[in-house]
């Protein structure tokens, strides 16, 4: 089986510098991965296409200058971006498509797939090859997600999948997602990990294993907190398990070692926190803001995260922590 | 299922600053180990009672003070040492035997078990509880593995187990290993595993699902090259899976924020000649030696690894390195 490997090093990566990777960043890291026979180079600010913001952080480029820069140096990689429906608009995806985007991906919760319906139909009309995926995935049961990523395809994805966006999958999980989006929809599946329990690799394998066909990875795990699912390390693992990647080794640990070098600040660390985000289900973007207000308070923010888990909390609703925060320090007082 | 933790930070983590933890590092997180339920901990030189020496470092402690440090801090979980025969003698086993240890475990090349046949036989004699383990278990077949282990416990191994020394195994390989075991003999098993391929913590559940019941880690993975498999992300995710531990999340978070406060220079990271050692099944002590040989031979050291791995080299053969730089450069030049 061939697996399709989605770089992501340069727009989820992106959230680890506070998408501040330079012109001469992308273009490094881009080369080296089209050198090794990536097959979608990623590249935009870590919450896609026009989400650069002073909310979530300010990128040093605009999604012009980042896709200029990448579209020069692949050769034989596509290009790809990522929008969010909401944080970006059609004015966004139709710049990305003049500027040689090759596969638009768009995001959406993994309970909103109606809110995908009309971008998914505009990059259709205009010929884009467009993939969906659902994030959050562990907030929806496998049936619910096959419902869900049925209406993707219904509404012209021609790739959909799941993201596992708080690392909180366990490999039984992923199994029965993919196998039920497999029985669900004819189109080739995508997953997506993040390293929070130390699964990211095995839980793609588990992904590949029930069928998905296009795996995302970062180099070095690239990404917030602890991580996405480690590139170099996932494809030579799909390679040994019997899947083909059309990818070389050496090429690979070079452009890792490139990322690790002059990408990153630190490597990806699954450190306390990260491992209670993971196990609450929450978005590991709520670390720093739990941290602050729980300190301040006099709170455990190990108690505030799990707290926040039961109440399914998303990405925007940062505003939650506050209230979850007061109510625990009542609690303690 | 019970799953009993064998915490090998103090021991295996040595490896990662060079077998330099001094007293009051052995100390507190002894107590932190003990205060979170963690069923053994294990403490001494890296390669075990009797190896501090000049060739695989001087430890800051001999084995006298590293264990009558921990013995005097351990309230609740027992204590565990480590040896290679060869490396140490009887009169080392004795003298830890003196010192409190609760459980002595002999650690043998996946192919050698009659090596261990005097120690497990003394070890009984003396009323000890005794557990063996096969090092390097890529290199020898589930069967191999299965007669080996059987051996063992016939020499008196009341448990037996498993190393996945190279962090070489991925989860098929060690679910048919433990399974062999499982069927072979009636003691428990042991599983041991190493993050280079990023499947430590995926392969030790696969490990628990064949039947192991007793899994090792090391807290953030402390440990040589890419580490061990991170013991707080172990424990609740073996939870999540309906295993039981007797472990308190939060106490056992607490004692790997001190590990990475106190015991760690910087924390475990999977690079690129990490990833390689692990492909090729070679030991990741070999690194540093590679990398100087092969630096100043011109020769690519992940080349070297790759030779070393189809030689099947072992630790102390650090002198093929030398060889196999030489043969790689005839070919290059």
């Amino acid at each position: 089986m061939t697996i399709l490997i989605h770089d992501s090093t340069l727009r989820d990566g992106q959230h680890a510098v506070k998408h501040q990777l330079t012109a001469a960043q992308l273009r490094n890291y881009a080369t080296a991965a089209d050198q090794a026979g990536i097959s979608v180079v990623e590249v935009g600010h870590g919450n896609g296409l026009g989400a650069s913001s002073y909310q979530v952080g300010r990128a040093v480029l605009n999604d012009d200058e980042m896709l200029i820069t990448v579209r020069e140096v692949l050769k034989n990689s596509r290009m790809g971006v990522f929008m969010l429906p909401g944080w970006g608009t059609i004015a966004d995806l139709s710049k990305a498509l003049a500027h040689g985007a090759d596969v638009v991906r768009i995001g959406i919760h993994c309970t909103e797939a109606t809110l995908a319906e009309r971008h998914l139909g505009w990059l259709r009309e205009m010929g884009a090859e467009v993939h969906a995926v659902l994030m959050m995935s562990h907030m929806a049961s496998p049936i619910q997600l096959a419902e869900q990523a049925a209406l993707l395809v219904n509404y012209g994805a021609q790739a959909v999948g799941i993201m596992d966006s708080a690392g909180h999958l366990l490999f039984p999980d992923v199994t029965a997602r993919i196998t039920a989006l497999r029985t669900a929809v004819e189109v080739p599946l995508i997953f997506h990990g993040h390293n929070n329990l130390g699964m990211a690799v095995a839980n793609s394998v588990a992904a590949a294993q029930a069928g998905a066909t296009i795996i995302d990875g970062c180099s070095r795990g690239f990404g917030a907190g602890a991580g996405n699912t480690q590139l170099e390390v996932l494809v030579p693992v799909l390679e040994r398990l019997g899947f083909t990647t059309g990818i070389s080794l050496y090429d690979l640990l070079d452009a890792a070692d490139l990322a690790a070098r002059e990408l990153m600040l630190a490597p990806p660390v699954i450190d306390s926190l990260g491992i209670v985000s993971g196990l609450a289900g929450v978005f590991s973007g709520f670390k720093n803001p739990v941290m602050e207000r729980a300190g301040t308070a006099g709170v455990d923010p190990r108690d505030v995260f799990f707290e926040l888990g039961k109440r399914q909390v998303i990405a925007g609703q940062e505003d939650l922590i506050a209230e979850v925060v007061a109510g625990l320090r009542k609690v303690t007082l």
